[in-house]
Order: structure tokens, then C-alpha cells, then sequence
């Protein structure tokens, strides 16, 4: 599957992820909306992903819980603002272990059709300061997605079989 | 009461509005979550506010329609990612007229305790892109906010009473 290209523009308050991937749009939006399927690839590789709360809907919130080897817990959560079912899902987005709360970001993923076995992911994130996303930048968050969306790889290669 | 002020940068995905209010956060805080008080002052002078749903808490969502005398009408809904009593309102927020959905933006509205009868209400919206902003910049919403503004500083000189 294809690389995931990711722009940080400097002094922008945003970051902006495309990802191509060769499945059909419906089983990419089913892999985020899926709670069994989407806490198989969220997050960095080794960590393991406990969903508290999913509701992949408009109005919804979402709260999960990560894991790594050693231990560490490390929590996120939002609300949905839009779920298009195959077009898009916008909505909120706050790490938990922050010195305070109020560090929120606005997340928009678009599913684009390219042919009826390839879809591009467009996920845009803006952020309330350039300093909340350079602090974001600064945890490793660019490995991350790369290692998330490589798992989500693997598990689209196992969905379509 | 004080001025509005509005800082639009150009080249920004921002808007940042500051108000000062001679009265205490909780009566503020209180304006902004009530609906009977908050459908009184939230738009531009003339506009007749409609809530169609109003969660103020944290998850919940809202939506309402406003109508000007001529009868034209302009719905906007969101969610609440946060609801901090007296601190902080942080939610999405999208403007139901345009020629597509998904042109969402993220707000947050803190309130700042000046002393017991004066507060800041410091607000910031970030859109997904400049070209967002610009076009809800261009749509006279200057204008709209400076004249919720002067409505709320009349309704809580009411409320006071």
C-alpha cells in the first residue's frame, strides 16, 4: 500500500495526512467506524487500544485508552461533530495527559474514492495555537500515524480476504 | 460595558475576540447555558433566535435556527467537546447554509475572572482552512458579534438587577 504523506507547514496551526490505500472506500470507512476493527490499528505499533466509549455517529463521543509495553496509559477523546457514512467524520480530539485540560483539536477525515479498489484518506487536524501542534509534533506524533496507518494496511489486506 | 475586540490575522485560520463584562463569571457563564437568556442575546440585533436542541454539557450537542425580519432563516448546529462550569465552553460549530457540509470550526470561549463583577470572555474559532475564515469574515460576522455582544452587555445588567 501507498506512504503516508504528512505536511507541517511552519508557523501553520494544522497538519495535514494523506494516505492511499488499495480497498474500497466502504471497508476503509468500516475500519474506522468498526470498534473491534479500528482498535486493532489506532495508535503506534506495540500499544494496545481499550475503546471506553465509541459512538461513531453524529452527536457521538469516543474515549480510548492506550497502552504500552511498560505500562504507560496514555488517554484521548472527542465527540463527533459529522459521521458521513463513506464520506467523512469530523470532529474533536484531546490527549489527556496534558499539564491542563482545553488543548482540543478539530479533525477531519475525508474518504476519497480513486477506483473501486483504491481510496485516499485525507485527514486535516487544526489546532487552537501553532504551539498546541508543535507540541503535538514534538510527542512523535508523525511516527504514530505512520505506524497507524501501516497496521490499518495489514488489516485491510485481512478484511478483504 | 467594554468594546469588542476582534483580531483577524491575515494569512491566519483564526479568529480571536476578546469582551470584558461588568459581571460576575458565574452570571456569564450562566448567559452563555441557559437557553431562554442565551437565545435573547446570541446573533445580530433584529435576528430572532429558534433552539432546536441545547445540551450545554460536556457531549452534548446544539442546534439553532435564527430568522430576520424579511423571514429569511440561518441554521447553525454543533458539539460540545467541553463544558466547564464558569471556566470554558469548547465545541464545533458550522453554518448550515453553505453550498456543502463539512466546513466546520472548532470554538473555545473562557471565561477570565477580573474581579468579582468584571470578566473576560476570551473566544477563539480556528477553521480548516484561511479560505474558511475568510468567508465567514466576509459574511458580516463582525458585525454579528459585536451586536451579540452589545445584547448580552444590555441582558446581563437585566440579570444583575
Amino acid at each position: 500500500m501507498g506512504e503516508t504523506e504528512i505536511v507541517i507547514e511552519p508557523g501553520k496551526q494544522e497538519i495535514i495526512i494523506k494516505h492511499i490505500v488499495d480497498a474500497p472506500r466502504e471497508l476503509v470507512f468500516k475500519a474506522f467506524t468498526d470498534p473491534e476493527i479500528y482498535s486493532k490499528w489506532i495508535g503506534p505499533i506495540g500499544m494496545k487500544t481499550d475503546l471506553k466509549l465509541f459512538e461513531p455517529e453524529t452527536g457521538g463521543s469516543w474515549r480510548y485508552v492506550q497502552r504500552d509495553k511498560a505500562g504507560n496509559e496514555f488517554g484521548f477523546h472527542g465527540v463527533n461533530h459529522e459521521v458521513e457514512p463513506n464520506e467523512r467524520i469530523i470532529g474533536t480530539f484531546e490527549f489527556e495527559g496534558l499539564p491542563e485540560p482545553g488543548h482540543v483539536l478539530l479533525e477531519s477525515v475525508k474518504f476519497i474514492e480513486l477506483d473501486e479498489n483504491k481510496t485516499e484518506i485525507q485527514e486535516q487536524s487544526v489546532f487552537l495555537s501553532v504551539e498546541d501542534r508543535d507540541g503535538m509534533v514534538a510527542s512523535n506524533m508523525e511516527e504514530g500515524i505512520r505506524e497507524s496507518y501501516k497496521q490499518l494496511d495489514d488489516l485491510l489486506i485481512t478484511m478483504k480476504k
